[in-house]
């Protein structure tokens, strides 16, 4: 759905309906869609106005530079992905609920961002410096919400084990559901959020112990 | 282990010991640092050749082209992770055994050849053509072994499923651990396996049921 709202966006707006602020989206999604197809390496600057449909000067004063976008689209779906974790993990659930609400919001994001997380995997090392260390620490957070979702379900006894192993391994497997993923491969985002979920928590072996 | 090796054995050899294979290891070395580093777009042929101690027309001689390179390197390490999949899938263990044995497998793999997932993760898509259809190929039938071995778990009532989104997970799962994995970071490439299969086999929550 995303898709479909990206697609009715794009194009030159009437003249009357063009803002700063749609010019400045218009250059975002050209720069997600070139860096996804492309890579941050491989677009140029000049691409990313003609698929925005804005002058070389306009696009300047818009973005600054090529690196400043990746570090606004990385960013901007980041912060989406913090918000949703500090929304879940300051509720009331249990560990296990929380946990579970935690892998539907991080499936449901990447899928609906999975342009912008395929973009992450291989171009955030041209992020330097400052812009690098912020995305870095906006990550770091993310995995501390998980992480004391965890510790807090393992000092109830509610979990086997709260090792950082674990915590790396589920983010990392859900990020990778956006090299796999397609919108009409047979699983809505929910069914492939409640199959992860299902094995992170209770493993793919049936009742243990008792059969093979 | 494999980092001691591959120090151990660059530099300039003695010239009574440069046969062809020592430069053409020497190229591949340099070019897997490099990739790794900077990624395969980020990287000049020239660059390669310096620190391979090859001179350029030497260089061509002995790989092609750089995209020759990276077909190769991606092309070896998929190949070894395939010759192992087939070697335990046409074992006589349970499923549940082979199962485990692959993710062992496949961890010590990634762990002993991480820069190359991570030159695959970024720059698979710089491979065109036949040499791209080729590593797929390869990939595929990875993936079919761990899929055989899940299908004849759940046909054995020893697995509650065998969905194709968990074979995908899973070995996407055991690729991320080329992003987070240190050499002294606490855990061996062993331990941090039996992590992995224990919460896939059995999952994270502790006597399912029984408490919280």
């Amino acid at each position: 759905m995303a898709m479909t709202g990206l697609t009715r966006r794009r194009g030159r707006p009437p003249a009357s309906e063009s803002t700063a602020g749609d010019t400045r989206g218009r250059i975002v999604r050209a720069a997600v869609e070139l860096f996804a197809e492309k890579g941050f390496h491989g677009t140029g600057v000049a691409e990313i106005g003609d698929r925005a449909d804005v002058q070389r000067g306009a696009l300047y004063y818009h973005i600054g530079s090529k690196e400043e976008l990746l570090w606004q689209i990385l960013r901007d779906y980041t912060q989406l992905m913090l918000a949703d974790a500090e929304r879940i993990t300051s509720g009331d659930d249990d560990p296990i609920t929380k946990l579970r609400k935690l892998i539907h919001s991080h499936v449901e994001l990447i899928v609906d961002h999975r342009r912008e997380v395929a973009i992450q995997l291989r171009d955030v090392g041209a992020l330097t410096g400052e812009r690098g260390a912020q995305l870095q620490e906006l990550r770091d957070r993310i995995q501390l919400h998980w992480q004391q979702v965890l510790d807090a379900g393992y000092a109830a006894g509610l979990l086997r084990t709260a090792d950082h192993v674990i915590t790396n391994s589920v983010l990392g497997m859900l990020n990778m559901v956006t090299f796999w993923y397609r919108p009409h491969g047979g699983r809505s985002p929910g069914e492939i959020a409640e199959l992860l979920a299902a094995t992170v928590l209770d493993g793919v072996v049936t009742d243990h112990h008792t059969k093979g």
